[in-house]
């Protein structure tokens, strides 16, 4: 079998780095990205000198962008000629639209969270249920939040059984970038429950969730507390020995320096990651606290880059690539580089 | 018996509200407030003709306030030979010193939240635990947000039991007016599990809390969530008639304009109230669900004034001028004008 | 001569803040204020009793006012057959509408700055052109910024003169009580000149005027940094003593505890101010430099009252109850009771 | 003359992006760092795999690191004997004192902005006075405000010739993942002149300057506004040509998606630079306005990054590898790979 071809539609903040990431694993081709307009993302793009060939989008100016200099390959229709499958991160709707397209083309697609779940034959998670979605057409991606909570209360409910959770999200409003969509001194409150835990259940369904989310104004990572009740009594100690093995969480600790979401973003500003993203979630040791029979907790989810590992996995599905979820997430860690230091006690 | 004399020491963000809260007992007299420098709140104070005698404390340089024309009524000492009771608002550790001084005077006292709980008798609520108050010489109020959290426990406890509670609180990081001690686009974590759940537990000793604090860049208001487990299972319906009873609980919605806390500050300050000040907590109709027999909710907590009608109650108690919460807290209301309202369908 | 009888349309932040200061006027009577929905701010003056009439305007659904017990005196059209003048604050555009009810209802009105130019008469400040505004039907107020910014440039012209300003705006970007307007962590420029310039040139055409406007993600309160070109130059000192003696003026030092705008808005709620809203503007004394033979200064403009003198000024010019910006803005400041205090050095 | 062998006192915000400045100068050999404790920068560095060597400062506990499996490659004395030059990152007040140990080691140095002018030899900057560092012993560079003020003044005064500014600062209140440093909703103002426009003078002593300082609870990017006076009249035109020319200066435009300092962090992140870094200023073609003779603009300063090329420039200066600031900044530029890029009309 031949590499996986995969284009990517929407070069915003998820297809950008969806696009990085297809171009780590050596068993795809990145054949290219689609976007609409030269925005300061197709400006980069260019100016880093095109590593990935770039495609219009119906509705597109190419004038332009021919105007600008900036090479443009084809259009979307071209680019759904050549490919196995397409990571539509276009806005929110858009993706509807767009899987006609799909069907037309005879392509398989994944969809991000903005869209609706009957957009896809299965609402998605690389931990969670894979093998529901190995050969499947449709995927969509459970949301930034969702992704990362699933991962924690995966990861205990696989080691010791969870019957119920209870969330509490604490959002950072706005990407790094945005403007007129933050919030300016106040903290805003959603209807409960938070469709986090709406979700949580279609993709684990035998777990009771609920929730409620609070907006607060900061860009770099939301931070989830849970009150989880297992099946047996959970104790830190029992918690933080699952956590600490799961390659996609990072155990962190106050002491050590991560005293917040700001140093999770500084910290992998510092690792030289591209862009400064984190792939895993962080769990701070000191947040663990036991609540009676239940067992409490704290994660950061770093929401530009938290779903593009649970995505490659999603390729891994429904291409066939890999039957299971340890096979299909290892693949995605490998090439990723994800969960292989095991320095500094964690 | 005549009206209880009360003095104020230390008068910024908490003690202004205090002395304007004495000022509103009718059975209470405000005999004065005391300071170390000509601060904002001072100066404040000048410029509104001094509704209150100014007293300075050791340390204090009288000749700056000559300088600014700021009349000073007497020391320290003058103002403790004046009052049967003070009310320390004295920056943290002070209170503690001021204490020997009160010994030595004869009088009574009542710290607030920055104290350690050693340097009071009892540590005090005025719905919770108001009759562990009545004739002790040295009460230590609870902060903040173990303030309005208590009333909201003990809201639940009272009308059905309640045996556990996880919080998730989501801190305002500085108050308005305050310069470099906030965030800055940070969420910062503290070691669980956070002190109010520990100070909830000395307060309501048959309930076991744990909870997580979070800081957030924000000025106005704190938000908690609660997980609370009843000796019986609580509907929504069932809390949400309890909170509506509540004089110092005001239940609002999201669909009536309260989208967060900037909103409570925001009509707290159309209603007129002096400083935009809110002695009530918030608490959102929209954010209370169930989680299988647990109940979670989420509350506001002005955390400039929600601790001044507990402190009132605390005069209450100490004085022994009423003999139980109800009627301790029924004249605090009734002075403060609080839970009047019944109107817009709460 | 009788009261002058004033109507509010629009009972939002500004609208509220020009009905308080209307009632505050003894020559004037508050007849009413006309809104659209049960907002907060009309929850608030519900909650409050309401001490103003309501009416509707058009499209509004009485019945929704009905269900919550809001009592409502009447129609927009029922306002406007009681009135002299109407200060409209409805939302941007709205006032043009309106203009064509007031001009058959044969009523005078004032506009507040986000209407275009084009729907008033006159373009006015109560002290930099208040002559010209004297008998006229139809006003348009100066926006916030440009409100205070005239009241400092103009205070210098007329001592000095002034040939040309060159301004950066620092601008907060949403009010407290705002969501999803605001920016989190981010500086946000426009295009240059900033509108806030421009006006400034209509309003005082003698003087040339550019500048840079900079959103910031604050709520209390916009900074302003101007470079003044005098006739003469002009020093320290002579700025400072003409901005001393302007009554819309205050006059601050860091040294005293004024360190921003935070600051201001803490000084204005511990002063008991409705609101904690100011009228002045405040200007630092430290700021004060000589840039060769320009002056440099930095003014605090309170966004949500700063232009309710000047549109109390509007009224006196319109309805020709003062033939002077002397003797108009004495009469405003007399009722406002702006510019009475003289102590604490300044 | 083989490679000028350069170590680095203080692996913090600053330290760290100097080591990768040097490591990327063919000219250079990074010797190592030194550090006193294991903090996030540090552990971020082991867990890259220790690409620089960590040498311990006095005082450090060389078990900590020990203990976390870090490996040390000796003491601060001998890295000392090891290089030709230091770059001196401590703490502000520590290079004072490393600086004895630098003269006993008979090796130069270079010192950050946070250490006083009397540290060093030379003020230096490397378009400013590049000549006045060559074969000096220490210099001590500007902050980061002044090295990028300097860059923009100097430019026009190349060109022009520059009588005199007058800035206005809105200054990010602390860098990404700072703590407790920040402001909340508040604009704080220092007293005036900055010490930017001083130092800026101490660097250009034939340039009258002065300005305000504002901070803003931002953590992206200072905003830096000019009113500049030419000896002749600048045109906008003029301005534009001189800016586009200048290789570290990098002009930007509204409509282009550049809407603020948030937007040149964001690009800087999709362009693939490590942590984002961006060595350039920004300078939005749209803030360039006019003010009669009078030229006014605003820049963009990306505080943790912008010192790196004229600290590269000062060590060229130093060690005398180029005679001239054309020689030694264009040989910094082409290995810090700046002012290449010349797409998009720009």
């Amino acid at each position: 079998m031949g590499k996986v071809r995969v284009g990517v539609a929407g070069y915003g903040t998820i297809g950008q780095r969806l696009a990085d990431g297809v171009a780590l694993q050596e068993d795809m081709e990145l054949v290219g990205v689609a976007d609409m307009a030269p925005t300061l993302a197709i400006r980069a793009l260019y100016e880093k000198g095109m590593p990935y060939d770039l495609y219009l989008v119906d509705g597109a100016d190419k004038g332009e962008f021919d105007k600008l200099g900036i090479p443009v390959a084809g259009t979307f229709q071209d680019l759904l000629g050549k490919v196995d499958i397409m990571l539509d991160s276009a806005p929110a709707g858009i993706g509807a639209k767009n899987k006609v397209l799909y069907e037309k083309a005879g392509i398989k697609a994944i969809f991000q969270g903005g869209e609706k779940n009957s957009v896809a034959d299965v609402f998605f998670h690389g931990y969670a249920n894979y093998e529901k979605g190995v050969g499947k057409d449709f995927l969509k991606l459970t949301s930034c939040n969702t992704t990362g909570l699933i991962r924690a209360v995966d990861c205990l409910d696989r080691a010791y059984g969870v019957d119920k959770v209870a969330i509490t999200i604490i959002r950072r409003v706005a990407d790094p970038g945005d403007y007129h969509r933050g919030l300016t001194n106040a903290l805003q409150i959603d209807k409960a429950p938070s469709h986090q835990a709406v979700d949580l259940m279609t993709i684990m369904p035998h777990v009771e969730a609920t929730g409620i989310l609070v907006h607060t104004p900061v860009t770099h990572g939301h931070i989830i507390t849970v009150v989880a009740t297992g099946k047996q009594k959970i104790t830190k100690e029992m918690a933080l020995e699952a956590f600490q093995k799961h390659p996609r969480i990072r155990v962190v600790r106050i002491d050590d320096g991560f005293k917040g979401n700001a140093s999770l973003f500084k910290y992998a500003r510092d690792l030289g990651h591209t862009r400064g993203d984190m792939y895993e979630i962080g769990l701070w040791e000191d947040s663990i606290v036991e609540s009676g029979n239940d067992i409490m907790f704290a994660i950061n989810i770093p929401q530009e880059s938290v779903t593009i590992p649970e995505t490659m996995d999603g390729i891994r599905a429904a291409m066939g690539m890999q039957a299971t979820s340890a096979e299909g997430t290892a693949k995605t860690n490998e090439y990723l580089k994800i969960g292989l230091f095991k320095g500094l006690g964690l």
